[in-house]
């Protein structure tokens, strides 16, 4: 059962309106790494989750996550309501001037709807917080960019605020895989091949037109891993060995 | 530049062709979790990555998803064919059957057309790979299930490498992040708050119809964090005290 | 500022999980009329509103739908937690047994992901209540629909309470559109062109296979109706009269 | 059966093609609220309806609507089509200019393809006129903004025209929906619960950043309604009291 | 301007109605091949075109698609209707059933919503009708496969009426193309590059699973074509060699 | 199986990176009419034909399609760069800039993610053909316009590469069909009704706004066309005279 309080978690009040940044805002609001997204895809994990203790965590999040949601709608609302009136203001998002009247909606930043496909829900525990960590990681680094691209003052600290709970979230779900105890190879119950699974493909050769060159390193070599060159062409040439013997 | 050998990477016989499985299948061909998306995913993050070794990691896995594409597809086709001259068989994927002839297509197990939304590319190195690990594990979980649900030989040994795969491109990844030696709570350059990003906000209290209570673990306990009980509540109650005082 | 209270606004205990019918209730949960295109309809209204009045009652409202969506989420979920673990129940749902190891996600019946393009959000407040007038009688309607669709006690307790709510929600948006004063023939502010707003244009003529034939009702006769008959056809038969005189 | 008369519904002519405001007017081509989706929502309800009066009622106005489809196509195109040939005009619409050639297509302003997901077809007589009704009332406020961010003549004269007709086909849809004599608050068969329904939740409480309180109107108030503050939190409290008994 | 006529361009009877295949025929209601599809497409395109007699072309066919919508339209509703009453026909199609009242709506045989993207829009004559020539030619097969899905006689002449007229469409659209009197291979005015153009890239190599080997045809042979054997390999050996030499 | 060579098929340079013309460019990587559309539909076509040649023949162009996708995705992340640093350079693509740092995903030119939607395969090879034919068509008339609006020498040269390939393309799906033998105006195995299927229906008539009038041409006169006007109209004048009679 959720209650709502009419103050936002963190009141915002913005200088001069943006609407062209108040356009790149809704991608924290209706787009893929945005606040519906991280409260729909944690509620949800949530509402599936028989783990008591992990349950309690999405839930915490998750409803944390409408908080957020709704402080960067009104923070978009805030530079977009000019588009309403203003003809000029309107070119920067057409979609919310013309069809919203200024006010905002599950759009991203070139108005794609909100859709549920943004979401990652497997309901295996462990995945899903997996797919969690990597959700607050992208939400950081967008609130950094939107950060980087604005100089108002209150506009700035909304985000901030924004940004560093994503990093709070971030840990929890990190420490909340690690109490799980589960070793970061193994996922559900049915092991993998030996031996095929520690053969590294080196599908990808040659030089590139800067020079670039095959790389060695820890995630292809030492770590158990086996390199097993240009697979593909390996068939070829055993066809062509075959064909000349 | 790409070039194709006609041989899969792994040979695919199966006995009889069980079209309501071959539906199942194409959640691995053409949906969210599925060969195309880690393809597709991988690739791109290649393209933007200016890191030349984990760029080469990049391509070489998203190459190597390709080829398992392939091998997926070609399996949900032998399901399938059936699907163009019986009726009953036609039932399992009407839309297979119909529009496709019994052929495959770029759909998952209910029909939604592949879509970029399903795709994680923020092209920052680290929170790249973290969409990666987590993309892997949840394939590696979704193999695991189709393998629960047939018990056809060749299908399951041809799911059986694919899935082992999975877990050999998810220590890949683990092992490039690692390479990069950043620490995991940190996320491009903007340091979050002090203060505020150790505050876990219990926003999800109460008990629950099946005597669910409130929990603490180490996502919300110990490890630096500061526990803040009911931050919505919080501030009613405050305003309750103020119209009192 | 969101609070989540653990206990459900309605306990749901379910007899049998049938997994078809689980799957039809994803309609409400992420389907087009559901619980989710509610709240954040009214939700974001609410977030666009100046007047304090309607933005009390579209929060108040949108707030109760997201403590629906849980609710419908977690009968859903009851229904549908067999096709983790048995191959026939999963053929109810494939996308929820193999994407979802059986829990639910933002999906319709035919696993289409939830899209903003649900949503009727067009920040003119009597505009917005019409939609959601239209919005509550759709939902009350299919949860009907679900009702005559189970015989199970616990499932149509809880079916019955979301069906109810429905009507209140109707009668408060009915209210408060009133409770504007505005006449229901003016919408906006720029006034329709005189005579031609009175004009029905009969544009669907002849009689039908079955016999049926032009009806004249309320809708154009009387009410300061003016009947015009098949104005295409007009243009043609001056035109033809024309190319004789 | 449909015919084509080759005269468009409303003629119209434009001065100086404005590219940017040829975007804005896809809105109405090929956007949610648009023609195509009222031609569309129309008919479809039309071809479902079993009552010969609405039937005639909705064929009528579904084809009225194909021919503004013509019409709105028409002006756009003609703003349009500076697109392809002129870079500059060309970044006004990307799609338009380069996939489109300067030809319009069923996209909204930024691009979005029309989908089906726009429609609101229940297949039940008043729950659809309610749906036509708000869809009426969005058309026609669309309209209005459009006509308020142009000053071309022609433009202005042929968007009045269509705004007009908007009205007219409001008023058909309440006159029609009045004529089937169906209690406001009575929807499909199964009654609400008595008392329950006359319950309004009173979910969100508190005051806002900006001094808003909650609110009481007839929408919450009189009219047989029964108020309950904060359903959540009393279980909360309930508990907290028990947990102190 | 559009007028409507009552009666179906083709009369529709049909013996007992057969859920599971109503479904099936909603492929050509609101699937990707068709009658809406076809109908807008044409249509927008005629909408765009300049040419006076292609343009004829474009609105006669367009228009007599929009006919053949509610012929199929009229068709699956005779089929799909016991979804609104029977739990086992519902499931037949649970959208159709839940959402609709057994009403059909434009999706597809798996719910998925029309989509704006299956059209073919370029605004260049000619490449409109190869778009049209080949749209047609699929619509064909899809009514060839659904006849050879049902015994019953009503059903089978009405898509058998619906499948001619693509032949004539499709002729006509090649006459059509014909009538422009431009070379097939050339398209739009930038001549491609000499020499390149000639080359045909065999970059699919070696033998299959199957035995399947290389092929010359006439689409590589002759006809003024030269054989570019695996361009990708070429690369890397050219490079192999240069490190030895 | 695939191996992917580190070089491009085409080595890409561009002067000075210009945003706006880089987000023109996604439309070819990852729109409608763009590479991953083309090397998926004839991949895919591939993997479901049973022709040994035709089947390498889709193979060819498929991969050879894949390495476009590689050329234009690099061309286009050239432009789009500076997206990540400049807040001006942003504004041309917001998407791009935002979510992804400045690198490319699979977007069209306004951020519509790439969708299976836009494939057409039916599993009939000589329809699947027909397909190519208009799309590789298409891909011509789009790079050509990419052309025009850039006068960078370096883009100017891999897009007039890129283009110039989809001629080649075009000839070997031209040839492919031919060498099918089969009669183009036979479909399938099922025959049109004969009488039927030469009739020309007129359902486009009268004097358009600007004096168009109705034409006659190969597509419906001569040819064993049998010109039917006004057949919707024609019914209509029979009940007329029935009602007179």
């Amino acid at each position: 059962m959720y209650h709502h309080v009419k103050k936002l978690m963190f009141t915002v009040r913005i200088g001069e309106p943006e609407p062209r940044f108040g356009n790149m805002l809704l991608e924290q609001f209706g787009g893929a790494n945005g606040e519906l997204a991280a409260a729909m895809q944690y509620t949800i994990q949530g509402l599936n989750c028989d783990d008591p203790g992990i349950k309690d965590l999405l839930m915490d999040i998750g409803t944390e996550e409408l908080s957020h949601l709704e402080i960067i709608g009104s923070l978009a609302r805030m530079h977009l309501k000019p588009t309403k009136s203003s003809r000029e203001a309107a070119e920067a998002d057409p979609l919310v001037a013309i069809a919203g009247g200024g006010g905002v909606n599950l759009f991203n930043s070139q108005g794609n709807p909100w859709t549920a496909d943004y979401l990652k829900i497997t309901g295996e525990i462990d995945v899903d917080l997996r797919s969690n960590i990597a959700a607050e990681a992208r939400a950081k680094i967008v609130y950094e960019r939107l950060i980087n691209f604005t100089d108002d003052a209150g506009t700035r600290e909304a985000l901030q605020f924004l940004m560093t709970r994503e990093i709070t979230h971030l840990k929890s779900f990190m420490k909340g895989l690690e109490s799980l105890g589960i070793d970061p190879l193994v996922i559900g119950e049915i092991p993998p091949t030996p031996g095929l699974v520690d053969q590294y493909f080196n599908t990808s050769t040659g030089t590139g037109d800067d020079g670039e060159k095959d790389v060695r390193g820890p995630w292809n070599k030492g770590n158990g891993f086996r390199f097993v060159d240009s697979p593909a062409l390996k068939g070829l040439a055993d066809e062509a060995k075959a064909d000349k013997g």
